[in-house]
């Protein structure tokens, strides 16, 4: 296996292990899920935000670079694809908390890490939707796609860098107001560092593996596609393939 | 002035915006400065490692980006430089927060915060003393050097990625810590946003600015030094200039 498609298949089955992580974390030591405004209902948050906007996010933006045999009409549709799952479950993730802070008279985006990760999502919905107008809809003229691509990358690398921020700081803001050994709480502090800690401390190292890798892949020019350059071919809505 | 000449100029700015930001936190909200053992001590901590982990470092990294007159021989001693300074620096930041932890019976490296700092921190002394070797001292091949210098960009990226991600997930744990509003606490709760949250989150932001900005400057290939791509010049600390 070549270097690049081993670089790929490592970072592919580090995404699954996050997710797993994510999933255990809330499935298990948080007690599991529902939709009842309840700490379970806040569960899909953690679960929904690594899936959407760190793995399926990662997955999408290195599909440029990975040397499949797809033809690039294939890759655009599964680039756009791969992202509106991500976008639709990352909306969710938001809902997920908002309700919860409503059920329990808790105010919305007071901390940094929601702050960062509102502007994530409000990025991330924008990058979209302009990307669908400019890179898929047959109308665009071919120059401006020409011209806008390089400002379509650089925003689609930094709202990937501004997931792994927010995924970090939210998983440690978890751990901190969870594992607060105050009285009533029936867990361990976590500065004891209990097997929950550990567990989710290593979920983050994983996801911040994840997003170095897929950056790895992204950036390295060798692995980039040729037929990539060029951003004056046919957009992805034409009748014709 | 031209487009990448105003990125830096703004970068840079951006940079002296983070260190005041961190410098009246500490300073003012958080009572000032001490070397005691004391929250005062603590206050050292993220005033050193911003400075130099984000502001000094992303500084350093994009000197060969950045359209100067100054040769390559004095580009190498500025990037080593001011890394030297800032690898000090955080040394010094680590060790305000390990001492303040010991003198108040605080457990080292629970949080998923102080993972990824410590980790940051390592990989970084690493980095440096491997570049001091590979780049700087006369007697490394420079077949060798050429060969290892993808790696040095990458791992300084990463390590850079690695500071950002620190950073906020270091500032919202200690607005979570402190603004608590618990029994005895004489500030108002993080989820009232008072003027203390508002000020922080905001230095959050300007962070995490200064750093996509940076990393725009690195990635832009139309703003990469020509002569930059040459890894097989003399090295630093020879005789002759």
């Amino acid at each position: 296996m070549s270097f690049p498609v081993s670089f790929y298949v490592l970072s592919v089955c580090l995404g699954f292990l996050c997710v797993m992580f994510v999933c255990l974390w809330s499935g298990t030591w948080r007690g599991g899920f529902a939709w009842d405004g309840s700490f379970l209902q806040f569960n899909w948050h953690p679960v929904l935000m690594v899936t959407s906007l760190v793995v399926l996010y990662g997955n999408a933006i290195v599909l440029y670079r990975v040397p499949l045999t797809w033809s690039r009409w294939w890759c655009k549709r599964a680039h756009a694809g791969l992202l509106f799952v991500a976008m639709v479950l990352s909306v969710l993730g938001v809902c997920a908390a908002f309700d919860f802070h409503t059920a329990n008279n808790i105010p919305h985006l007071y901390s940094l890490h929601s702050w960062t990760g509102i502007s994530t999502v409000a990025l991330f919905t924008l990058q979209w939707f302009v990307g669908l107008c400019a890179f898929l809809l047959p109308w665009t003229p071919l120059a401006f796609r020409a011209r806008l691509k390089p400002l379509h990358i650089w925003m689609g690398i930094a709202i990937f860098i501004l997931s792994l921020i927010t995924s970090l700081s939210g998983i440690n803001e978890k751990l901190l107001l969870t594992l607060n050994g105050r009285n009533g709480s029936n867990t361990k502090p976590y500065t004891t560092l209990p097997a929950e800690a550990l567990f989710a401390n290593s979920f983050g190292i994983a996801v911040v593996i994840f997003g170095l890798l897929v950056l790895k892949l992204l950036f390295s020019q060798k692995w980039k596609n040729p037929e990539s350059e060029n951003e004056t071919d046919r957009p992805l809505l034409t009748d014709a393939r």
